[in-house]
């Protein structure tokens, strides 16, 4: 078989994996938005049966077959699209058959059961009952990172799950940097007397128009709603289906209206990436986002360094105080900017602010190494928890549903993924600087409600490039600069230094 | 192997078969309710990939292998619920094989992008836009009836698909005797001088009352709706995803209040025999509803015999003079009564009266015939409709949304299927009169609310039995008369005689 048909072989391949996925992600998108309870059993089926031959068609040894023909064929340009999506595609395939069949089904066995221990431990503060699941899961993991291999320690098997090319090293240094100037922010911040008044957000805003307002900013900034849409869920989070079908969710609580439309302007965030993926190279890494890092970097960036920005709310703050006259008539815009940029030191993750959220996942990077490494048994995962939670935060958890046991993470296997949430930040902060510094200034035209000339840029020097590089070499590439706590840094301090008259 | 592990394989075959359907059910639900119009092609691509899956696996000679052991076997009661397992099983497997793959993915195909021309080309009255898609997919039918093979006509096969058993020379036949008798009716109806003041239903009913009172209603004849929900789409219909898993869509007009209450009340008709299926049987054939007709019958049972029965009404009416008080606080229960009971010529099939409503399918039946042996062009349908429209209403349709376009059922490549809905109506009116032999006179039950009688007698003589009797068979055994047009046309008489003072 000659190469065009050996590499059109290996994508029709590729594409048929990812259909087969994007099946799954129409049921999984489902189960959190309308499937009724009595279906739950059902689903579980469903997607097992599916899961199964997805994993039968990425491990196919076909695959291998078209793979070892390619690698070796001399008509590959070692900087071509084609040359990224063999080898991205022989990362996946080597990962996926390296996993002995018995540990994957233990880890789905032990997650699924996990995942439900931990949905009873939570409410009751009970670690206790949800110990042995996290002993258990933890082993699986270590066994998983074994399997894998690694050049340094175990924990790097895991982080480069989620985020190709990143070693425990080079997080914690870049994390440890960022400590070092976020820290004294979040003091400072905390002892400013120019404190907002957050009340105003806890106000009555009515479901309805705070849809209606999430769907006109989540078009205004530029997700497409003719290949896209936008659901409830309780547990808010983007699926991009497949080409012309990302779906958002968020969740509304008519006494707290920042949730659910910064939410939405988050999803927004990870949908307008889903659409930038080039869809004639659909089911190849080439068409693939280039990881979770640079995925949240996307959300993080509309969400916080668009959304919470004052350009952007002397663009859209009119409509706010129309849609919600009752609540807003007597608000002027400097507070209401404020009150959205409220920084406090608070217990759960997914409720923090821009500046204290970075130190929510240092944490839980500096737990999980040692849980995998074995220095920390899972026993003792409670008091170190709550240890380093008042070091950083000057607090202590009141119970361990505000602590240990507020994420569903580890009791899904996913150890390794949190820091890729602060890295998304940081990715964030540094991609921002780089479109500032080919466009110019944003804050005129966000003010004036024009949000394209960002997204196109973002289309063109990230969304487009798909998996064609690593997370840091594509910052690297694009800012000219080696990965820095820097830009997020300047960031903040000059959102938050004026804020709070630093 | 002993038969004991023989059939434990085969169900476990057929178990993952129904399970992978289901998928695609999911799929094809979210197509009419939420898919947004980006997502039209993929999702072809997702059901093309599945239904592919499907045919391989529904056709696996593994499968071939067990079906030639279990009918070998001894062990096999001939009149046990596993002997009608096997014999079905083979129905379909025979089916099934006879079909090449290429034709089932490219009908799969076809359909899909076809229905997205329909839902374009409809309110257009676009009909050449949908032509070519109508060709092919008929020409796809066509070779679809040569591949599975017929006694008589071509048709045969098609019909054969959706009603076992049944021949177009036998439904020509009981549809001639039904059409003798009807044909007068209507004619008499015409001409009464006492016509219902259908007017009041066109006042404003406002939407989210009529979904209130739809679900309630719904729900008060025994739809569970802790397995199921209600959506709207354009084209209403009732999916059995699985078990604890059934949704129904309606649609609502503000200004027509029969067609979303009748409507979703169809929809539960068919959801409560979907929800009364066996779930331990799920996915063998005993776990399966028996036919199409025999699901109209319980759908036209719960809309027509029981919803727009003068008892229901005694039930409901208070309801609907409560939700609607501008529309009816000046309406009294006879005249709404007789309103939602108007018999009269109409173009559409859905919104048609008891009466007529036989007369659309005969008409669709007719067309049917000659496209498929080939007798009557694609493109020289819509002048064969109009034409036959005359002849049995005496109208010509204003356009083809009224007229050839209506439907969806061609788009989606169900050609063969609209006699099940006649089918339906007769089986109904034969299988009512067994129940009210059963348990005596319904109508005081009806008129306090009380449905369950009649539910669970239809779980137990109709639901539980699966697939394992044919449909007349079915009728026939829980009757004790073999199908006869008597039962819908006595029935038909009772109401409309009084109604229309005959």
């Amino acid at each position: 078989m000659g190469f065009a048909e050996t590499y059109e072989e290996f994508v029709n391949h590729l594409r048929e994996v990812a259909t087969l996925s994007s099946c799954e992600s129409v049921l999984g998108w489902d189960e959190q938005t309308y499937l009724p309870k009595g279906g739950v059993e059902h689903r579980a089926n469903q997607l097992g049966l599916l899961s199964g031959m997805i994993h039968d068609k990425s491990t196919d040894p076909r695959l291998g077959e078209l793979l070892e023909e390619l690698a070796g064929s001399d008509e590959l340009d070692a900087d071509s699209p084609r040359a990224a999506n063999v080898r991205e595609a022989r990362r996946d395939f080597d990962r996926a058959t390296k996993l002995p069949k018995r540990l994957v089904e233990e880890m789905s066995k032990a997650t699924s059961l996990g995942q439900q221990a931990w949905i009873e431990a939570k409410p009751k503060n009970d670690f206790a009952s949800f110990q042995p699941w996290l002993e258990k899961i933890v082993a699986l993991k270590r066994e998983e990172a074994e399997a894998v291999g690694y050049d340094d320690v175990p924990y790097d098997a895991l982080l480069d799950t989620y985020e190709t090319g990143a070693s425990t090293q080079t997080v914690e240094a870049t994390f440890a940097a960022l400590r070092d100037e976020l820290v004294p922010l979040a003091k400072a911040i905390a002892d400013s007397p120019n404190q907002p008044d957050a009340s105003i957000l806890e106000r009555e805003y009515p479901v309805d128009v705070q849809r209606t307002l999430g769907l006109e900013a989540a078009e205004a900034i530029g997700f497409d709603f003719d290949r896209g849409r936008l659901d409830v869920a309780a547990h808010p989070f983007c699926s991009g289906i497949g080409p012309g079908d990302c779906r958002l969710t968020t969740r509304y609580d008519e006494r707290f209206v920042p949730m659910a439309f910064f939410g939405t302007l988050h999803e927004a965030g990870h949908g307008i990436y889903e659409q930038g993926l080039d869809t004639e190279a659909y089911g190849t890494p080439a068409g693939h986002s280039c990881s979770l890092g640079v995925h949240e970097s996307q959300s993080r960036m509309w969400e916080n360094l668009v959304g919470r920005s004052r350009a952007f709310w002397d663009y859209f703050y009119g409509r706010f105080q129309a849609g919600f006259p009752a609540a807003l008539s007597d608000v002027p815009l400097d507070t209401f900017h404020a009150a959205v940029n409220t920084v406090r030191p608070s217990f759960i993750r997914v409720e923090a602010d821009e500046v204290t959220y970075n130190l929510h996942i240092m944490l839980r990077f500096e737990l999980e190494q040692p849980l995998i490494s074995g220095d920390l048994a899972p026993a003792d995962v409670p008091a170190a928890w709550n240890e380093k939670f008042e070091a950083y935060f000057g607090l202590v958890p009141e119970d361990h549903a505000h602590g240990c046991l507020q994420d569903i993470h580890w009791s899904a296997g996913l150890i390794g993924y949190f820091p890729t949430y602060a890295l998304g930040n940081l990715y964030g902060a540094q991609l921002f600087d780089a479109a500032e510094a080919a466009l110019g200034d944003l804050d005129a035209a966000f003010a004036a409600g024009t949000f394209r000339p960002l997204k196109e840029w973002l289309n063109e020097n990230v969304h487009r490039h798909g998996r064609r590089f690593q997370p840091t070499d594509l910052v690297e590439r694009v800012s000219g600069k080696p990965l820095s706590h820097e830009p997020l840094m300047r960031r903040l301090h000059a959102k938050f230094d004026h804020l709070y008259g630093l």
